[in-house]
């Protein structure tokens, strides 16, 4: 049985999602931006996709600005937030997706300091040490929403609030976020918010940054005027009304969708937990509801993953976008987690159309496999007789 | 009759590219950084993308990297060339599109030094200005291929031989030449090169960059390892799959393609002549074939553009965008045309699908439209007596 927990990582397109795109494709396939009936009609079409998309963050559609996804929209605001300080200091964490670590420490390159704040070991960012961290030079705070890898909510609203009695731009990557937490960039203190279609059952290649009303940020993409001459190059109108449709549907079935991927997670949790020597990783009670991120110890996650691929079963170790890399998750390390036990970690996220069914085969071949490697783990010895490998 | 004539701005999808696209939207829709399965297949669809990118550029497979479209391949190959050098002076043209344009001054605005081309009536750059501006600190050439309103075909090869002799990067923007010019970067001297797949009916939202191996650029987008670890993002596995697609037809169908898209800018350049006082803007022989662009004396092009909607013929003026701009075509105005005449320019560009009749079609409307628009222009009537309007 062919099983997809890898959500985190991207997700199918919606069939009917996808029916609402296609028109847009090879019929109404005119330029938003040009003004005569082709261009007009998909000009109505995007408006619509930045008013669902406004809507499902509390926003205003003029707030709404379409990207090519989540990376080129945390690109956007850092950089652009950095480039319109010309100068500064800049709070992050040390668990962000690297979209936002690879650009901050590109700024830093740049003359610009950056603090990247620890997390405890559930992978939470205390408002407090935001609140700690700042400095009289503070020109951004970015913390992402939700982790991609352990699931962690971070105190979103919270540092929203400190950023706003402070009065310094506050950007939250909520690439994970969109689709299972309740956002409202009003209410939490949000200045600038990323997020990306193909991880709520939207396109890949289309994204948004909510940019409040006033936030005065630089261009990214320099060239032609759409996007209220904001970020150039012409109009995905297919992308866009994709990311608008499936960001509507998430917000309508968010409560139902996430109570079920609640349920197969316990499950999921409760019977992975029951193979020897494992732990969960992230926190108990704020983490998004399908994501399962279990430490085996003795085994390298690599081989765990490889071998459920070989039943048919898509798992992850840490991020899609590092994989191949040798270095343990920086997440997990930022935990801390030991380079062993980082290694050991598998990342099980659920979606909407996995089933009891799949999740019972899921933990069967994990138990069966983890067995299995253990048997000729010399790791797994040494971890067993209490001998730590150093 | 509905004629669209603006298929510089964008094409429709191709029904057989789309149906390639297809699967990778809703069934193999895996991450392509990912390990397993469905990531591999993924992957490999990607894989063969860049090779048929690559095949209709002669260049290989591992000098192909996919981006959000044309404005990004423009922004990342000048600023990552820029970055790289850390100063220095660069040569454009005046008639580039925006993403070149505004790049370069945004670079001026940050300490480079900039000089712009100028273009002689026709809108032709020559090969001796760009050897004529070349200095000691010169790091980037960037020349278009073809002009995206007048289609005017540039010297790029001999730019290129010029650029390979002194040991200076080009790049060329080449939106709106692929699928319509034969291209082989190795011969041309082109280090780098952006283009677009909706400019030749493949889908909107994805581009790629032309690197030759060994050259060496900044990054732009930061984050995951995607494209060798040079462009981040989580790779639009579609719309990669769309583009591979869409470029492998264009250069299969090409030369019939040009010879259809010729034979009917013939038909229309001569029908639209033969209106009193107009003129053909751009080259008459090193020329898009499907570009006719043509000044109406006395007459707004936006108001012929307004009208013939109105009959459901889509015509532009100028670049889509910089559509609603109030400002005259920079394009227009570097050749030399008077701000009316610049203003009464009107681009019609021809597609696959156009047909002998459509031209007919447009002629007699256009030519019923411009008369009646003169018969209430004061503008015209000056024209008409001789009386230059300040």
């Amino acid at each position: 049985m062919a099983v997809y927990l890898d959500h985190s990582a991207t997700t199918y397109l919606d069939e009917a999602v996808f029916s609402k795109m296609e028109p847009y494709f090879t019929r109404k396939f005119g330029n938003a931006s040009t003004p005569y009936a082709y261009g007009r009609e998909a000009d109505r079409a995007v408006m619509e996709a930045r008013e669902k998309t406004a809507a499902a963050l509390c926003a205003s559609a003029s707030e709404i600005y379409f990207t090519s996804g989540g990376t080129e929209s945390d690109n956007w605001a850092i950089k652009g937030a950095a480039e319109a300080a010309g100068k500064g200091h800049i709070i992050t964490s040390s668990v962000e997706h690297h979209a936002v670590l690879d650009t901050c420490r590109y700024l830093e390159a740049k003359g610009f300091e950056v603090t990247y704040l620890p997390v405890d070991a559930k992978g939470m960012v205390s408002a407090q040490s935001v609140r700690d961290a700042l400095r009289p030079d503070t020109i951004l705070i970015t913390v992402m929403f939700a982790n991609n890898e352990v699931g962690t909510v971070m105190p979103v609203a919270e540092i929203g609030a400190i950023a706003r009695e402070k009065g310094i731009l506050f950007h939250t990557d909520a690439v994970q976020a969109v689709g299972h937490c309740s956002i409202d960039v009003g209410a939490m203190g949000i200045d600038m918010l990323s997020l990306s279609a193909h991880k709520f059952y939207g396109p890949k290649g289309v994204g948004a940054l909510y940019i409040r009303n006033g936030v005065k940020i630089a261009k990214f993409m320099h060239g032609g005027a759409q996007e209220k001459d904001s970020r150039a190059g012409t109009t995905n109108t297919p992308g866009i009304v994709g990311l608008g449709a499936a960001i509507e549907l998430a917000a309508d079935t968010m409560d139902a969708e996430n109570a079920h991927e609640a349920a197969l997670a316990a499950r999921l949790k409760e019977g992975l937990l029951k193979i020897p020597y494992t732990k969960l990783n992230g926190h108990e009670t704020s983490r998004l509801p399908g994501n399962v991120n279990i430490t085996f110890e003795g085994i390298e996650g690599e081989a765990l993953m490889t071998y459920l691929d070989l039943e048919g079963i898509a798992v992850s170790t840490g991020s899609a976008c590092t994989s191949g890399s040798i270095h343990p998750s920086h997440v997990l390390m930022a935990m801390g987690l030991s380079p062993e036990d980082a290694r050991g970690a598998v990342r099980f996220t659920l979606g909407r159309e996995n089933t009891e069914e799949q999740i019972d085969e899921v933990i069967q071949k994990t138990s069966d496999i983890a067995a299995k490697i253990r048997e000729v783990s010399p790791l797994f010895a040494q971890r067993k007789g209490g001998i730590k490998r150093v």
